[in-house]
């Protein structure tokens, strides 16, 4: 038997013994969504630029419109127009206001901006304002947004699109980025067809290889595939010692349960260490987690579904180690729809679908003894009930998490 | 002034107007992720395709175990090992058992596994059980996952890593999806320079052109970049009919206020039909929706902060009613953590910040009078506040929104 670890305890030997070691390197603003910022981003300048207005109308001193009305407007003497893109040639002076669009700059003296609705054009050269203005109203000042100096984005930030937006209109468009992790996926067993052929008595498709490889991807990852491996030690260790060599983090599944033929355990540790052999969590029990280097070797289950939760949770965890990557998983409440048994001492993750009924939502959990990954097909996300639960009744309150991360 | 839709009006002509138009493709299970399927996919095969132990073992009889123990365990027969990918060449008699490892084939006429530790090998060809197994135990039968014609995922579905794992397992390599859709994005207005320049008094740095292009390709869409075009008609017209005859779909930011120079309605309306002019939400209302033969084009507002919203909102809708596609917004209530003023009429949306504390949820909205889009870098999500609602207080309960979907 294996010594297990908690889910706890694994999420800490994963913090403790991996450290960020990609290097940065330099993308553009079309290539850095959903990458990883390598560095703070301080903003070098004043956002807005200038200050500017908000409505399309007249930019006045608010003291020449007070106590103004519908009946007896302010009468004020237009000093010109500022189009957009340029700037008043001439302070405001008081009595006086400048035709201004939205976006447009403020002239200098100019505190407020009264919108056109409110105004009325004499076409003498002069205009009534037939609303007071407040100073401030209908403008954003030159530096509302950020001042130079101040972080925009944190390194360690997963880029988002308004990420985008916000480097872009501070004119940062080469984005230091930590360098994408390759994650090598091999799969092992005897049992196993590519998936392109028919299985014949006993044998299975290798699902892990395609499912793994899209995980990783959606993660962030490039991914290298080393195809199916006989569970034969001399053959998985030359394969493994190539994926190490080659690549900053190694999935091998398939082979780590403590049958006669597995040989995933042996090899990595004759090309590494092993940190621990078994996570108390259903489906997952008999995951590897080696160490070669500084990169981390992941023996995971071989039944898909194991493979997959076991990756979205600790892979995910270890790859945002790697890259000193923050992350969120998004969680929801819902309704459980059936009761949960109990767990003997494992925690227990399971895929759910979610629906919504009279404005509550619910969540069906998905079974999957079998290990098979069509049941997981159509979840919508995953609940975990911890080791010490008793089992759940139906109509209990969970907290389901969704498959992506901000 | 231009009359306006509601939300729910929008989203109504939408799909009143609009229909899937995008031919079917097929692509490689190494290409398939986040794509939409333009098919049922329908089940060919039993699912597993033999009847298998999910434990390392011995198949059995269950009737000959019952009763056994630790001290007066069940005598059997060993009749042979299993190996990985192989079939038992003789049916399980009565009083034998097979060895069978986790996955393997359980040969006919056994209809249990015990596991390996409930079991001793006495050497000699006799195989001792000490603990009674139930029928069906430790087993997953052929067809307990999928039979043949069951449908896997529907036709409209967004391919997720779990579904690549149940195409795998099926043996489907060639999948049927529809077409990416390919947008146009275009910007308008006399302010705007490229990101790479520093701009002068009254310029602004082109923000939507990066923000669009990255937002698009996250939604699944590919991008033709149209640049920055003045505000004259002559000139977008042409940028105009070359993008609705190149794309799918086209949007235009900036152009859409009612302003002087606002050029993009008249422009829209030559090359095909508006639709409506204004939504009543804030920020985005001056946005346009026109049709180009069965094509939209969206007039979106120059402020980032607004193209961004009415982008996530409406474009994401349009996307999927011409893609066939079914999507979800996936929310989580939290507790709102500052009062929020009245809308006048008109819904408004805002990016928000979550945190946790002492097991809530809290929500921090952001605030963009500004427009400007680093306010909104760093959030996690959005609520909508509806154009009915007198405001709301702080503590107040609110449905954050997450801007990916599934």
């Amino acid at each position: 038997m294996f010594t297990v670890k908690t889910p706890e305890e694994t999420f800490s030997v994963i913090e403790a013994e991996f450290r960020p070691f990609l290097p940065a390197e330099t993308v553009s603003l079309s290539e850095c969504c959903g990458r990883i910022l390598a560095e703070d981003i301080l903003s070098s300048e004043y956002v807005p630029g200038f200050t500017r207005s908000t409505v399309d109308g007249y930019a006045v001193k608010a003291s020449d419109t007070f106590g103004c009305s519908d009946s007896i407007p302010a009468l004020l003497t237009l000093s010109g127009e500022i189009l957009m893109g340029e700037e008043a040639s001439v302070p405001l002076t008081p009595g006086c206001c400048f035709a201004v669009p939205t976006g447009g700059a403020v002239p200098e003296g100019a505190d407020a901006v009264v919108m056109i609705e409110y105004t009325e054009n004499y076409g003498d050269g002069m205009i009534g304002i037939e609303k007071p203005a407040s100073p401030g109203m209908n403008m954003i000042y030159k530096g509302d947004d950020l001042v130079p100096g101040k972080t925009v984005l944190p390194a360690g930030r997963r880029i988002t699109v308004s990420d985008i937006g916000a480097l872009a209109s501070l004119g940062i468009t080469r984005i230091p980025v930590r360098r994408r992790l390759l994650a090598g996926i091999i799969s092992t067993g005897d049992e196993l067809v590519p998936v392109e052929e028919t299985p014949e008595g006993g044998q299975i498709r290798d699902v892990n290889t395609h499912m793994l490889d899209a995980l990783c991807r959606e993660m962030g990852m490039d991914t290298r595939l080393y195809g199916i491996v006989n569970d034969q030690a001399e053959l998985l260790s030359a394969v493994l010692e190539k994926a190490i060599a080659e690549c900053d983090l190694v999935l091998i599944s398939g082979g780590s349960s403590v049958g006669a033929r597995d040989a995933a355990s042996a090899v990595i540790e004759k090309h590494g260490s092993i940190l621990f052999h078994g996570i108390a969590m259903k489906p997952g029990k008999p995951t590897i987690l080696g160490k070669a280097g500084n990169k981390p070797v992941f023996g995971l289950p071989g039944h898909p579904v194991a493979a997959f939760f076991i990756t979205k949770l600790y892979v995910r965890h270890a790859a945002a180690v790697l890259t000193g990557a923050d992350y969120a998983v998004r969680t929801t409440p819902a309704i459980l729809t059936e009761a949960l048994s109990t767990n003997h001492g494992r925690s227990e993750t399971l895929g759910v679908r979610l629906s919504e009924q009279d404005g509550k939502l619910y969540a069906a959990p998905v079974h999957t003894k079998s290990g098979l990954i069509s049941a997981l097909a159509g979840t919508d996300g995953y609940i975990t009930i911890s080791r010490d639960c008793e089992g759940l009744p139906a109509g209990a309150a969970v907290n389901v998490s969704f498959y992506s991360v901000n």
